[in-house]
């Protein structure tokens, strides 16, 4: 007897201590709120994602715009990640999405569980009961990593959703046996009603469908095959079509319509319907493939079979989700930890995974190739992410970004052009945004001994710089700068090429390449050209040297730029910081041109025209919520008054970052936002990546701990820091009085401790001279 | 000196001696006439194709059907093989074609040599000189087996074809150093402007492009991916696009339209501009690909690489088309011999190879699948061909033929349905016409011994049968025969059903299934449950058992027909010839009815509803330009008056096959035409296929030798035989007196001689019974 209480005992103690690893091993991801920028302008989605997977289900609360003279209106902007929280319907559930983009697409393969009438419109908004749609409310919504579950409030049906890399994964709970799937496959977020080239599907047996669409968005030829498996059997079922389609032969000998197993089409949305038993559960999982519908079958086998649960795949990807946010301990108060933690969770959405289980994957030639020695992803969103997305990477994923640059070399030799992806998805090149950054994520991780094939690398730098026909290069060559008779652009165009003109000059330092190294180091210093000594500022120019007249400094349009003034343009040398502050007059003239870009008030008719930012994302003229400005603040290290990078960067965690529904200040960029929170938390920041040096301000946090993929851990100590004592006193690095204005990369991923003692006011004697100041041409 | 003369006579020897091998060698092809059938008809198409290849690089006459009120015109039937022999222009040269077919579609990748003002708009053929479609002259027109030839007039530009399996091969003689080829992605033959999903093309480098387009024609789902390769560099190029389509971000960067290596979109035609040599000659070659740009690559690089000269790969081919040719050797008049060759070249075309030379196919399920052991074919159009088609291939080419069944059960293994091909083409069904009749090929294939999975073939032909949804497969196992108020063609999908049936039976009977032997010979028999007593012929009739009023033997359409009418498909019983017989009141009433279908007048209203056949397709009531009806005439062979069948055949053989035009009667459907012709021509027939007998009439030459594949020969006889003497005396078969009405499918593959003494009169006295008459449930 005593014996057998003695077993219970220890039993019991067991349970508890397995329950409170469970607790200690779970809490950083229970500090993740999804909903964080699900409001207004961060983009990001509420929906269940497994870290890097390529699906990403989520609900689309509407996507469609509004057709007014046959131009779409900008609702397609505002669903770039198909959730807008101020919603009131759900139109259903698509398996892909990015995360914090400023330009939308995808949305794939939606699936919207009903009952009652069968409609397979989606209705609208204004009246969800015209379609399949439904109301929900946020009280019935939750969302955690890798979990999202909402009531339909029209159904009566409770939804719960989680995902593994390739595989959504639905459980849906009916309020009777009644229960319908529609799957729309129409539905798409960009072009709302003409994205789709053609569906087809297959009823392979009652309890599985494959089969593909093709769409063309964004991404100009996107493919995406499907696999379902349905935890019932389907009884009934059957599509509509709304544009006509032939499949001559077949409507005289069947019924199409009805239970006839292949239905194709431009323009399909079907329908299954089941009589599901006691529980009233039904659950519909569905594997994405780009290669075939063979290969999202092995992918829905390998990662989701129906004989495995909905929660012990929720568990599997919920642990996956604690790896991943276990890279940072840290100390703060709820809602400076729940920023912390949504941002890393942020930071490992995008790049996506992007190749079957097989390791087969559809290239950017539309050829099916097979990832050899290394996994393959997609959603590079370059022009934002190198700038502290990939050096980050660099830092906690090391093993992933060397995959990330291995994809983009793929991408490489599977370009017509041979050149690195610019903004690729799905086996596109949208040819977003400017620049040819893809030679800055490869250069950073040369620099940050990412083990890649450097000789490969340096060849695709090489050739992305040289394309003659690629985006004004020939002109950049020919005039040392892109005319603005040319582009519009020609500024910010030339300003980002010398910056990574820089990035090549310094791998190729490095690889020993001396020729090429002299030749980039010439190009690097290009950004003069477009810089107005009179003005003191970058300024548009013809090809005939003359500067543009009417030049404003604060409208961001026509004026030589794009995202960004002339203001927050001009600070755009990474490279050549002291450079810089020469042309802008010397330290003072630069801390003054500083200090004005943050204290100046931008009227109204320029805020106007700033992109993908709310008011909030401005400090004055300074436009966080955009990317082009991110490493300005850093900048103040180089002058003789440093603190007040270590004032501004808090000031902008502070204001900019809010653990609320519309706390981001813009749109989150597949993560390079929440990469820009994440380092500026540790207290540094790759102002220049390509270099191997993290420049500092001060932590935000009293503590913070870096577990590193190698072992090591890397302890950054503030213990004073508070928003009053936001002023670096003095550094120690492993113990030892720290004098620079940087720690490098190695610095970090050997381990060790940096510890900042904090006050209220500066300390003006801690200047950075020689070198101790940053790596700067 | 003498020593010199002596050596240049035995080398000028050695050249005659293998001029005259070439010419004994070259003799068949130069029969052959590939105009025969291009006018009116018979829908064949003058271009170059290799044996069996899936190119058929023909020009395209006009196929821009009129629009009449949103509903197409029939021009789209008339363009089926793309080439019309009366038109004046010809708009390109397009890479796949069917060879005889009543449906259109294909006519894919069209290439177009010009020079002169960029039209890139196909233009009319009333006003040619609006787009980039030229007059041309058959003066100036040359074809035959594996070469085409033509003078474009408005270019001056001499264009030569040849194709090999997977490439088209161009030479275009320009006039002058300017040229340019139009590649114009959004034509295609069946819907004119909305056929192309998707195309896109790249420039891999100025002598290699590369693309793809996916078409929603005929074939539901049509992947065409292709591998161009030119023999100059091309200078500059572009394309223009006749419907708007994204490709965001792209057009503030480059100018896609010109000299951008990436085309894509809807609808896209593009052009390619070169400077030529002195030569003025400039070659292109496309290869296809239903896998992949890179399987297409392959292609090219095995099959007609730049280094292999135009003149090698038409040598290659044309001795191809010689080996297949030689099949038959056979003395008769220069009309015979070009009809004879034709027929044999007609029987080569389709079904084509399916499949990149390193074995990858892309399969009916739309995954790509690699075929191990056989080689894959596509376009069975099995309703026609089952006849005698692949009985003759059965004999003829039994490699070939083992490939074909093994394609088709390929294909029901990636079918959804799980159910044998009906009219499949290009990794699609288009359920063209009625019955199963894929089982008749597998059937006779086994009664033939090809080597097939005879389990596999079994468990096909059941699948195929038992479908239930399959065209009213419920209603005729439930009623014994379709009625109907099910279907309006009813009777005539009965009828062939009760056939399929017996083809199964007779499976099921030789591999010991017994208890599907009996299920099956007594569907076999549901024939009888279509044949109104009263009437003495079949008749639709009613779900209740009630026969249709108001019925008229003569009407083609809505009568419980297809493509025939009662008079006609009153004797679609072949595997109960006696059985119908006594049906139709013995063996007097009989030959009555028979002689009643040769002799009777068919009035214009009625014929105007026969479908794919001219006037001289109709003997009487007998309509031989279509396939219901391709048995009948031997059915005279069980009769009291047998003789009547070697009259008709001869009479079928005279008027209806022709060394001319429109010497073809019909369509010649992918070859069957051509195969009832050969079959004649040697003195025999597949009255039923699933059998192993070939049914006696009388050989349409004096002397006809087979070339087996297995290296026996087997000699047909009939020294005196003339329209005169038409009428069998006696038979000998390997030198014995020969008595029976049939000799079997091994008689001919054994080898031996068949010998027919023929006169003027028929020999009364030979009259078959008993173990003389060809088999007969």
């Amino acid at each position: 007897m005593w014996r057998e209480i003695g077993s219970m005992r220890k039993i019991i103690l067991i349970i508890i201590a397995l329950t409170n690893l469970f607790i200690a091993f779970a809490q950083n991801s229970t500090f993740v709120n999804p909903f964080i920028g699900t409001k207004s302008m961060g983009h990001v989605f509420p929906g269940a994602v497994a870290p890097h997977g390529v699906i990403a289900l989520s609900p689309d609360t509407d996507t469609i715009p509004h057709n007014v003279a046959g131009k779409y209106q900008p609702d397609v902007y505002r669903y770039c990640a198909g959730y807008q929280y101020n919603d009131p319907t759900i139109v259903g559930f698509s398996h892909t999405h990015f995360s914090g983009t400023g330009h939308s697409d995808l949305g794939d393969l939606l699936l919207m569980p009903t009952n009652g009438k069968r409609l397979l419109n989606p209705g609208t908004k204004e009246q969800p009961e015209t379609g399949y749609r439904a109301r929900f409310s946020h009280n019935q919504e939750k969302a955690m990593p890798g979990y999202y579950a909402v009531t339909l409030q029209d159904y009566h049906i409770d939804v719960e959703l989680t995902a593994t890399e390739r595989v959504g994964v639905h459980r849906y709970h009916y309020p009777d046996q009644n229960a319908r799937i529609i799957f729309d496959l129409v539905h798409g977020i960009y072009n709302y009603d003409d994205k789709t080239l053609w569906a087809s599907v297959r009823v392979e047996n009652p309890q599985l469908i494959t089969g593909y669409r093709i769409t063309n968005g964004w991404a100009r030829e996107n493919y995406q095959y499907f696999a379902i498996a349905f935890s019932q059997p389907v009884l009934n079922y059957g599509y509509e079509e709304y544009e006509k389609q032939s499949y001559a032969g077949g409507w005289r000998k069947f019924n199409l319509k009805e239970n006839f197993p292949e239905m194709a089409g431009r323009k399909i949305r079907c329908y299954f319907e089941f009589e599901l038993p006691e529980t009233h559960v039904l659950e519909a999982r569905l594997a994405f493939s780009a290669v075939s519908a063979e290969g999202a079958l092995k992918n829905l086998e390998v990662e989701a079979p129906l004989h495995k649960s909905f929660d012990e795949i929720l568990k599997e990807t919920q642990q996956k989700w604690e790896k991943e946010l276990s890279f940072i301990e840290a100390t703060g108060n709820p809602d400076q930890l729940a920023m912390l933690y949504t941002s890393l969770y942020h930071c490992k959405i995008n790049p996506s995974i992007y190749q079957d289980v097989d390791g087969k994957y559809r290239g950017l030639d539309g050829n099916i190739h097979e990832a050899k020695d290394f996994t393959n992803y997609t959603v590079f969103s370059l022009w934002d992410t190198y700038r502290a997305l990939h050096p980050l990477m660099n830092i906690m994923d090391r093993k992933r970004s060397a995959d990330f640059t291995n994809s983009m070399l793929a991408h490489r030799a599977q370009s017509v052009h041979k050149i690195l992806p610019m903004w690729s998805h799905f086996a596109n090149e949208n040819w977003c945004m400017i620049g040819y950054h893809g030679v800055s994520v490869l250069a950073d991780a040369i620099a940050k001994n990412i083990p890649i094939d450097r000789k490969e690398a340096m060849s695709a730098m090489y050739s992305s710089s040289t394309l003659p026909y690629f985006d004004k290069t020939a002109e950049y060559l020919k005039y040392g700068f892109v005319p603005y008779d040319v582009s519009k652009n020609g500024v910010s165009i030339t300003l980002e090429y010398a910056y990574d003109d820089w990035c090549i000059y310094q791998t190729a330092l490095k690889e020993g390449d001396t020729q090429k190294a002299e030749e980039y180091k010439k190009r690097a210093l290009n950004y003069r050209n477009v810089f107005c000594p009179d003005l003191g500022f970058a300024r548009a120019r013809y090809s005939n040297g003359f500067w543009k007249e009417d030049f404003s400094l604060l409208n961001t349009h026509d004026e030589g730029f794009i995202e960004g003034n002339s203001w927050n343009y001009s600070f755009y040398v990474p490279h050549d910081v002291l450079g810089l502050m020469k042309l802008m007059g010397g330290d003072k003239a630069f801390i003054a041109k500083l200090d004005n870009l943050f204290n100046m008030h931008l009227p109204d008719e320029f805020f106007a025209e700033t992109e993908d930012v709310t008011r909030e994302g401005l400090l004055g003229g300074y436009v966080h919520g955009n990317e082009p400005s991110h490493h300005i603040i850093y900048m103040y290290n180089f002058t003789s008054e440093p603190w007040k990078a270590q004032y501004w960067v808090r000031e902008v965690m502070n204001r900019m970052y809010r653990n609320d529904l519309d706390g981001l200040c813009g749109n989150d960029d597949c993560g390079q936002m929440s990469a820009w929170y994440i380092f500026s938390a540790m207290g540094f920041y790759p102002l220049c990546p390509g270099s191997d040096q993290l420049v500092l301000a001060a932590p935000y946090l009293p503590y913070l701990k870096l577990n590193l993929p190698n072992g090591n851990t890397f302890e950054i100590k503030a213990p004073k820091v508070s928003d009053k004592n936001r002023y670096v006193q003095s550094v120690k690095l492993n113990g030892k009085p720290y004098t620079k204005a940087f720690i490098t990369n190695d610095n970090v991923i050997t381990g060790g401790m940096l510890e900042f003692e904090m006050g209220e006011k500066p300390n003006r004697k801690r200047v950075f001279k020689g070198d101790d100041l940053p790596y700067s041409q």
